[in-house]
C-alpha cells in the first residue's frame, strides 16, 4: 500500500488533465472524412429536389435510401432526420407522450413507467426523465436483455410503456444481443402491452473491431413477429464521418412513422439537405460506409488492447472488465462499492473520469461498482499514462476498505 | 358576370398547376448563396474547438456572436442552434411545459392557453396544439398587437401563458410593431403574470425590401424594462441562404435560457458546427448579411409590385389587401365571407393556395375572410397568371352570393 501510495503521489505531481468521460471519437479518426469538408455539392437532388429550398421533411430519398440499406429496414419506413439520432429518438417518445399510438397519450397516463437496461446511457436516462417518464431497470446478460429479470420488472411495475437498450456493443458494457433473446424481448413486451415500445438505439451498429456475434437486423426480426410498430431503431453517423455534424437514420413500423412526421411537423420544417447530399455523395452505398469503418476499427482497436492489458494487471479480488468487440468503452466492475472512491482519487491525478452512478438511472448504482472508460477521444500514450492511474486509483480503493 | 366565367373556362383549360401556398425563396435567392456549397472549411474553429467532434452544444462562439450582432442580444445569452429557429421555439416551449420556469410546468396546470395574435403562421398553431395549450386570437392593427383586444383577452380567460406573433412583416398580414407597442405589450403581459413568455418569432428581422418602420431591438425594450425573460426572440437563415440548410438564433433572459439548455441537453447533443462555420466564413459579419440581404430585396420586390397591380384591379367592394415593405406574404380580405370559395375556384384553375382558415388558429377564420398570398417561389411570368386567375376567382366568388 504504501508503494502504491507513493507512485499515486509522484502521479499527482505531474498536474496531468486526461479526460475519458465521452465516447467521442480522435482527431485522427475524424480526418478519415475530411473531405467533407471540401467537397462541392450539386444543388438538385436524385428526385429533381432543389436541396437549398424547403421540402423533404422526413430526409431526401438518396439519404433515406442509403439510411434503409444500413439499417435493413424498409426506405419508406425509414427516416434520414437531422445530424443526431437522438433528436429522433426525442421526436418519437415526445409522439407517444403528446398523442399516442392509438389516441393514448402517455402524458394523460397516472404513472407511466420505462425499463432502462444497466448498465446504460445517462443521455437516455435524461430524456426519460424529463418526459416524466418513471424509469425501472432491467439486467444485462451476456446474450441481452435478461429475461428472467424483464419478467419479473414486468411483473412488479404497472404501466410500463417501453424498454430502452443498445443491441450491439451496449454502452458501455459492449453486450451484443444475441437473434434469439431480440425475438424474445419482442414476444414477451408484446404480449405484455401491444403498444409496447423497444427503442434500440443502434449508436454502434457498424463500429466493430473485432470479430463480433452475428445478428439479423431488427426491423427483420420485428416484421416477422408483426411487431414493427414494438420497435424503433435508430442509427447516425456521428461516429462515422463528424460528431454532431452527420445525419441520423430511424426505423419504426407504420403508426409510430406517422407518429413522428406529425411530431416532427410542429419542430422542424426539414433536415439540412445539403448536407445530406454531401455525405450520399461522400459514402454512395453501404459497402464504402463498411470499409469506411474498417479504418475506424484498425485506429481505435489499439486503444481498446492497451486498456484490456492495463486491466489485467488488476486482481480479480478488485474488480472485473469487459472485453467489447466493438462500440466505444469498456466497462468495470469493482467488487467493493468503490466507483466512486476510484472517481475521486483518479480526479486527484488529474484524470476525469465518468461520474460513478451515470450508468443508472437516477444516478443510482445500487453497488457503486461500475465504472465507464471511453479510450478512443485521447493519444494512446495519454491513454498509457490514463490507465495507469486508473488502475492504481482501484488498487488504493480497494485497500481502502 | 358571362364574360368572368368565359374567361375563367379560358384559364383551366390550360391545365395549369401554379403554387402560391409557401413562402419559400425562388431559386434565384438561393443562387445568391451558391458559395456556400463549393466552399471549403477549416476543422478548427476560433476559439480552438475541433469543429468535427462533439461539443459546444449551444454553437460555436463565432456563430453565437454573429447571431447576437444580429438581434442585437447579449452574447452569452444567444443560442446558435441547427437549421430551424422553428427547433428552438419549440425547445423552449417544452422547457416551460415540462418543467417551467420557476418549478410551475404548464404540464401540471389544468388548461394552459396562449393567445395567437391574428391572421398567423399555422405551424405555430401546430405546435402550440400538440402541447395541448388552448389557443385563443388577440387582432392584430397597425402598430403592432391590437392591445385593447389583449386587455380584454387577459381579462376574460384565466390561466395564459404567453403570446406569439412576428413583430416584423407578420407572417401574413406585413405589419410592423412600433416601439410603443412592444413596450406596452411587455407592460401588460408581465403585470399579468410575471413569467409570461412573448414568442417573437423574427423570421423576417432582416427582409425588408421597401422602406420599413425603425424597430428598437426587442432585446433591447425588453433589457430596460427588466423583461428579458419574458420574452424570446427567434430569427434563422432559412431565407437567408437556404431553406432548412442555415442556421437559427435564439436570445432570452437568464431563466428561459437555463430552460432551453436543459431540453437541447435530453434531445440534441449539439448543432453541426462545420455548417455554422461554413456560414460565419461565408458572411463574416453583420454588414455582409445585410448587403446580401439588399440582393434578395431586389429579386423579391418586383414581385411583391405585380401582386399589388394585380389586386389592384379589384373592387374595395370584393375585398381588401395589404401593401408589405418586407417580409415573404401579401394578405387578401374579402368583403364577404368567400375565402374558401376562392380558394376552391383558384384550385380549379390550376392555383394551390394556402388553406382559407390557414391563418387562424385551429383552422378557423370567423369571417372566412383571410387568404395568404406568397409571391416569392414562383417566376414573375407564372405569378402573372397566378394573380390573374386570383383576381378573376375572387370576383366570381364575390358575384354568387
Amino acid at each position: 500500500m504504501d508503494k502504491l501510495l507513493e507512485t499515486f503521489k509522484a502521479l499527482k505531481q505531474k498536474n496531468l488533465s486526461i479526460d475519458l468521460t465521452r465516447g467521442k471519437p480522435h482527431s485522427d479518426q475524424l480526418d478519415l472524412s475530411n473531405n467533407l469538408m471540401t467537397q462541392a455539392v450539386d444543388p438538385i437532388g436524385e428526385n429533381g429536389v432543389d436541396l437549398r429550398n424547403y421540402g423533404e421533411p422526413i430526409g431526401i430519398i438518396e439519404a433515406r435510401k442509403l439510411g434503409a440499406d444500413i439499417l435493413d429496414s424498409k426506405i419508406d419506413l425509414t427516416i434520414a432526420g437531422e445530424q443526431s439520432s437522438y433528436l429522433l429518438m426525442t421526436q418519437l417518445l415526445l409522439g407517444r407522450f403528446l398523442f399516442g399510438l392509438d389516441d393514448d397519450p402517455w402524458k394523460n397516463d397516472k404513472e407511466p413507467a420505462f425499463l432502462c437496461a444497466v448498465p446504460g446511457f445517462d443521455r437516455h436516462f435524461a430524456t426519460l426523465e424529463g418526459l416524466g417518464l418513471k424509469m425501472h431497470t432491467v439486467n444485462l446478460c451476456s446474450s441481452g436483455i435478461d429475461l428472467d429479470d424483464l419478467n419479473k420488472k414486468l411483473s412488479k411495475y404497472p404501466n410500463i410503456k417501453g424498454l430502452i437498450c443498445v443491441p450491439r456493443h451496449s454502452n458501455p458494457s459492449g453486450e451484443v444481443f444475441s437473434d434469439e433473446n431480440i425475438t424474445n424481448l419482442l414476444k414477451i413486451t408484446k404480449e405484455y402491452n401491444s403498444s409496447f415500445i423497444n427503442l434500440f438505439d443502434h449508436a454502434y451498429l457498424i463500429h466493430d473491431f473485432d470479430e463480433t456475434r452475428v445478428q439479423t437486423p431488427i426491423p427483420l426480426l420485428a416484421d416477422g413477429l408483426g411487431a414493427l410498430d414494438n420497435v424503433a431503431v435508430f442509427t447516425s453517423f456521428s461516429k462515422v464521418t463528424f460528431g454532431g455534424g452527420g445525419m441520423a437514420f430511424l426505423t419504426t413500423g407504420e403508426k409510430n412513422f406517422k407518429l413522428i412526421e406529425r411530431v416532427r411537423n410542429m419542430m422542424v420544417i426539414c433536415p439540412d439537405k445539403i448536407n445530406q447530399r454531401r455525405h450520399v455523395n461522400f459514402f454512395k452505398n453501404k459497402s464504402n460506409v463498411l470499409e469506411h469503418m474498417k479504418k475506424h476499427a484498425s485506429l481505435v482497436k489499439p486503444k481498446f488492447e492497451l486498456v484490456n492489458k492495463k486491466l489485467s494487471n488488476l486482481s480479480s479480488e478488485v474488480g472485473e472488465y469487459t472485453n467489447p468487440t466493438g462500440g466505444y468503452f469498456v466497462t468495470f466492475y469493482s467488487k467493493k462499492p468503490i466507483a466512486k472512491r476510484i472517481v475521486a482519487l483518479c480526479a486527484e491525478a488529474g484524470l476525469m473520469l465518468t461520474p460513478a452512478g451515470s450508468t443508472y438511472p437516477y444516478g443510482n448504482d445500487p453497488n457503486d461498482s461500475v465504472l465507464r472508460i471511453a479510450p478512443t477521444y485521447i493519444d494512446i500514450d495519454e491513454l498509457d499514462v490514463a490507465m495507469d492511474i486508473f488502475v492504481l486509483s482501484a488498487q488504493i480503493a480497494h485497500s481502502e476498505i
